[in-house]
């Protein structure tokens, strides 16, 4: 008998330090925790094409980073009228598939795999800095080196820059979008040259990036795109499933790249 | 003798509906209100590179639509240790220049500048639909013809594009960064083929549209940039500046593309 979807949640949580959380958006979005779990598919966010590639893969539950419904508690009331969200759910509901966000709990596990998946993407872990996990300590390279480097390593097509650099070595890594307070305090507490980052919001970090260079400081930020900062944590929980649902099928779908860049 | 800044400050409220309101984010972030303004630099964030052209033009007062503290509220107790911070809040300081922000009220005049400056800037005053000022209807054209008219007439190097479009008819305009729930509503409540954006969250608008093409629903989202998409709306304030306030040199100051695409 399979595990059923509730089994393999309450087995994720075991591994989480502090888990279960009182509040937390890592929540069954849809499904019954129930039904015998067919095939797990591990993914950045739950799109219709990301439903559509589980399901042809057979598998009846979606581990989904992000929210399934385009706001990040998952509130549906103000889109129960909207075409997209009733045919989307519908597509879920016809499938039987079962959605469950692993976010909260992602990020507090130790190490969060969202690092562990980037510095293997950047095959970067040897610079790993000792007192600060955040921050890694390469040889100095130009800007435009570690723009092109990173781009390669994560299969990027077009990345957004501010700043400048000849010798960037210490390079701070945050993704996701944790606000403009956190990235800025990398760039004072971490004393970083360059931050990599998933999303910004354009009146913060950017901003005060372009401010330092206006000042005469040396710093640059690089903007990868939140899906494609946390991809490489997702991609970790693979492995870490199938060495524990050795009889689920386990597999990672993604999300490609959001945008057109015209 | 010239006006004040608190006297200007105090001009613009009389023109905005329901001003001054209890709760807002536009106040003096820095200088003396009762000094007497040399000069106007009207700007959508006054970064470093603005506050020098503002004192190389004479100008002792600077409104600004976006914060000058690299977060919304320009809470600055974090930043007290930070070099950047320091050193800008100092440039300001020694020039005796005032930076007052102009978001929340700006928004609230009728019509709002930032919708009336960026018709100007897209030359589609005729196509706004009466019903609903934040849609254009439009004679149909592609979404890659649109796209390629919008970055030519806001002098865009780059912008986002998600979805498709052979005939672009409906197309809605939502400026800045109001959250997903409004640019998704604008889709279903508007039904908009196109959405020009400023700024959005990478787990909402984008995703949505990204679902309605998977579900064969033909809808597209360009991501202009913040900057990009409150720019004409500042530049409008100009000339409403000089008719009011004929003493004072008035003048706007751009940003400039915040952003590297590489």
């Amino acid at each position: 008998m399979s595990q059923t979807v509730q089994q393999i949640i309450e087995m994720i949580l075991a591994a989480v330090p502090g888990a279960p959380f009182a509040q937390t958006v890592d929540t069954l979005k849809i499904g019954d925790p129930r039904e015998p779990v067919t095939g797990i598919a591990v993914t950045f966010l739950a799109t219709v094409e990301v439903i559509e590639a589980a399901i042809a893969r057979g598998a009846n539950f979606i581990i989904t980073h992000e929210p399934t419904f385009y706001n990040h508690l998952d509130d549906v009331q103000w889109l129960e009228k909207d075409a997209v969200y009733t045919a989307k759910r519908r597509l879920l509901e016809d499938h039987g598939m079962a959605v469950w966000r692993f976010h909260d709990y992602l990020h507090a596990m130790r190490p969060d795999p969202t690092m562990t998946g980037m510095l293997r993407a950047l095959n970067w872990a040897d610079y790993q800095d000792p007192s600060n996990p955040f921050v890694c300590h390469l040889p100095p390279r130009s800007l435009e080196t570690l723009v092109a480097e990173v781009k390669t390593a994560l299969g990027l097509e077009t990345v957004r820059v501010v700043g400048a650099g000849d010798a960037c070595e210490r390079v701070g890594i945050l993704v996701g979008a944790p606000g403009g307070e956190w990235q800025i305090k990398v760039f004072g507490q971490g004393n970083v040259d360059v931050l990599l980052c998933g999303e910004i919001n354009e009146w913060e970090t950017n901003e005060y990036v372009r401010d330092a260079l206006g000042l005469g400081l040396v710093k640059a930020l690089v903007v990868l795109g939140h899906a494609a900062s946390e991809e490489p944590g997702m991609r970790e929980m693979v492995p870490w499933l199938q060495a524990r649902v050795p009889e689920v099928p386990v597999s990672f779908v993604s999300v490609g790249e959001p945008f057109m860049w015209r």
